[in-house]
């Protein structure tokens, strides 16, 4: 399973909201299309948003401008969560494609609004799951689709990072299981290829009481029951001592398959009481580098040739689903049938 | 973390009842202690206790007999289930000191009194917990304890057999959770060091209809929250296409630290399309081995030596009562408070 | 022990010489420095020329238009070994910094005179021994630096190609030690600090009799012990069923440093027999992927901001007098002393 | 591949010449076969040999009482190097069937002398190469033999002892490669199933100058072509900071096979710097005792059963014909023919 990080023919002009890290990286791994133009460039901070312009000979212009210019085929939505909705929905209304990262909304009937904006407009809306575009991970996913391990039945989730953002950002982020379990909610529904019937959360906060302060946890425990019948569990914590963690594995009737942590090289030391190798890529930026160039590559080709993306915004309002089910688990500490 | 599997000093002469395949085992590791003598052998398998009997110069008795054996020190229980009970009371009253198979009994309320059979004889009463004498399991204990991952906040436990045992030993064993995550749940007391305040078990019948027939799921998933808040996640199966899987992990505050399978030899294999290992030990008597030889080691030393035993009748009483639980928050779809 | 690989200042306009698939590597690395131009390309294959001197906005030329042109910093040299030499001198008396493939060239003498030209002409000339820039090598490289090992004693490399070239490139290669272990030598000399003083060469046609008939050998056994008394072997082979192998460990005084394979994946995988993962990569382009990216980075930060080049000239010219040394072990079955 | 440890029919009673730490082991693993009966101790220090005895209900006698014993039907001798060859002679002479330590004798011809008197007198004479019964490397020969990876064609072997021992032991030992690479020259013979043409050996004395002052060396480079072309390499060290290190690789045809280390637990342990896992079993008693007592158990079928032995004087013989050749290289620095 690989993907190409350089597509080849096609063109598009692309506007960019939100020039932060994430934003950055998208462009970057944009500006590798000989056919992408990244045309405009829109922040609040007009700083940030001209120093990423200047880099791909862009221009800062505000939204409405962008989503004016007809020559513009796509919006890359990389600002702050509460902007997403709106931008989605003004993207769609104004016929461009959209690749928005997670979530679509903390809100679950916004995100459905846009979906349905989505669809009457008849663009192309993908959600940056990243994850489903790292090689390891994707890897998995064909070996299953090829039948190697015949019907999955488990799967087991661990997803910790290495540290927890500051307090003010948990406060407005929706909760842990919105911030941060929507990815693995979406790489439960990917990799079973089967929906939630039931969803049962607990959460601890044991790392940081600013965090219980905030509302919030820092530290879960989901189980999912299938509606063919099949379990998944999801480990979380918001800090690992030894860095950024993301494994699951899948059993299936056939045998087990393992997605594994990726490390920066291959050294093994030996020393008087240890054998030694590299601690995991240190967060998300590292260990998924390749899914963010392969995701772009993949949004890209979706627009210039017509394919169907492999992350919709259908894909989005499941996940937030799923966080919304957990999050009411948790609080009202029962099982959540899905749907009721 | 090391055990002896040979201790010096002291002597006891024992009664074995039940000469099955576990029977067996337990006779050859102690009579790898020059001061236990397997007096007697007692089995309703005569054939099978003539046989064991024979290879350690036993005399093959009834039950009533061996107990009314004034030089008989210790009753070693690895009869049917449905037999601990009654030996162990026997046994207590008889003065012997006692090591039984898990569990206890299938009914908590039963287990109990056996418990306070124990306590008011005064005699030992070790119950079979062998993965605590596992060496791989008793490092991860002494490392813990040593500090080395700080706090432990998470336990993560994968435990799946290579396959179903017959529906007819399914029908009587009590179910999954009594028959075989009891040592899934004695591993999370003895590891976490915690006790369980609610339980989530989520079950479903994968691999043979037969078991769900029997009133039975050989797919778990079970979640277990402890009073300070710690959180525990336990999946287990049945069949596992690739062998007996036993591992878990713990993550701390200050790092995490796996317990992983043990295989049979350290070959790697290159060809053309993988690069493969041995799977892990066939089951629990290969897995096990050393657990086995290491347990009755600790039960002898603790009988002429007077040492306080690792696994007593009170774990097994505990066990039991997640295992009761988990049953139940699985038939009944919700979460269960421990002592509600 | 990382690179950039992306340098931030500078500029210079490059002559790229050879069109085939490393100038095509080499030229799409640069063209990711905003400094960096390709300027001209040069193949005695137009065709190859005009397909990658569009890519990048370049003209086709011939070799002394290139290196008439003032506005030329550098000369990369990625043409057949026959013209290496040729170029160096060329491109040093023309004022031209210099990245030159391995070998300088085949013959030692003529290898010694390009240095010497190189001296004179004061230019910077680096020898693509892309191996030191692997993230891996680089990391045991600083680790040994960094005293983590004490004083290095023995160096083991395993170097094996997945499959021969075509006999024909064989006849012209200059024989597996000029063509194939030039690189472990050079290896030899980075990773231990140290030089030879006896070389002992075992070679072996296992693989295909027309390597034989060719007057080379497919299978070596190299064993160099140093000026201070330390031992290295080096294993390779022309063909290895399983891929690429690239491996070497470094025992020191105070513990070892194993630098292992790099995988296309972290996925592993449960089945009935076995549990395994990926073949390493495939071939040296996919092996090296980081580290042809991080040398032409580390060239192009030398040239522009003269900074010395980690992989001299007269670094390739010792690696040939090893591999020249070999050569002779091997023709006469006796142990080589270094400047006999 | 595996071996009964226990082997069920036949009975033998035996003269066990050597009560130090590796008779003890002998002892120990003998006395484990129902049949085996341990007759006589034999020991110039007597107390030593009465400590043995009584564990075994043995007695200790002057060897020529033992071998003057006609129902004693096997000696065991763990006796010093010097002993050994004069015990063969006089246990052959005796009808006694031998288990002896290695080497044979430090002299070639003697060990040749010896090897006649055991032909004959028509016993069996097991040398005790106890590698070839370790499971990991036994299961290596068995695969190579099952065709995984078709035709062998180079071996690599890494044999690095934890620490030197007392130089005054070093000096009688008969040199580095009689004393320590005698068992990878075993391991040569018999995973590439042909015999040596040419040996080099190099060696450099790095860790310790006193064993230089006493002759010798204790790092060594050797390279073994053999008859077929096919080649081998050994690395060893006598001091490993990191603990015993006893691997081997072989590569073939059709893929490779690598014998790996064995560790004392499967922990893993992640931290903030590193991912760790254990050094491998300390030394040769820990690492090789499953290997002992296989061996044991095939001698006494041997004996018992009248089946082939695996490792014969012969066996024995050809591996000390390395070890000189060895030592004639290293001193003379040059490649020695076999047979010249």
């Amino acid at each position: 399973m690989t993907f190409s990080s350089k597509s080849g023919s096609g063109s598009i002009d692309v506007a960019v909201f939100g020039a932060g890290r994430i934003g950055r990286i998208h462009a970057g791994n944009l500006a590798r299309h000989p056919g992408a133009k990244i045309k405009y460039v829109i922040d609040v901070n007009r700083a940030a948003a001209a120093e990423l312009a200047a880099q791909y000979g862009a221009t800062v212009v505000e939204a409405e401008a962008a989503l004016a210019d007809a020559s513009v085929g796509a919006s890359v939505i990389c600002s702050s969560t509460d902007t997403h909705a709106d931008l989605i929905e003004r993207s769609a209304a104004a016929g461009k494609h959209i690749f928005c990262e997670k979530p679509v909304d903390l809100e679950l009937e916004r995100a459905r609004a846009c979906a349905r904006a989505v669809e009457q407009a008849g663009v192309v809306c993908m959600i940056g799951f990243q994850r489903r575009f790292d090689p390891t991970f994707a890897a998995v996913k064909a070996r299953i689709e090829a039948g190697e391990i015949g019907t999955p039945e488990m799967l087991v989730v661990t997803s910790r990072d290495p540290g927890a953002p500051p307090v003010e950002y948990i406060r407005r982020s929706g909760g842990i299981f919105k911030d941060m379990l929507i990815h693995d909610f979406d790489i439960f529904r990917w990799i079973l290829d089967d929906e939630a019937l039931t969803v049962h959360a607990n959460g601890s906060c044991l790392t940081d009481p600013a965090i219980f302060d905030a509302g919030d946890v820092d530290s879960t425990a989901v189980t999912i029951r299938t509606k063919r019948g099949r379990l998944c569990q999801i480990n979380t914590t918001r800090r690992a001592a030894y860095g950024y963690d993301q494994r699951f594995e899948v059993l299936g009737s056939g045998g087990m398959l393992q997605a594994g942590n990726v490390r920066p090289t291959e050294v093994v030391a030996y020393t008087a009481n240890a054998v030694s190798s590299d601690v995991p890529e240190a967060f998300f930026l590292e260990r998924y580098r390749a899914a963010y160039a392969n995701e772009i590559a993949h949004f890209f080709d979706a627009v210039t040739q017509g394919a169907r993306v492999r992350t919709t915004i259908a894909d989005g309002v499941k996940a937030l689903e799923l966080a919304e089910a957990a999050t009411r688990s948790w609080r009202e500490g029962r099982v959540i049938n899905i749907g009721e």
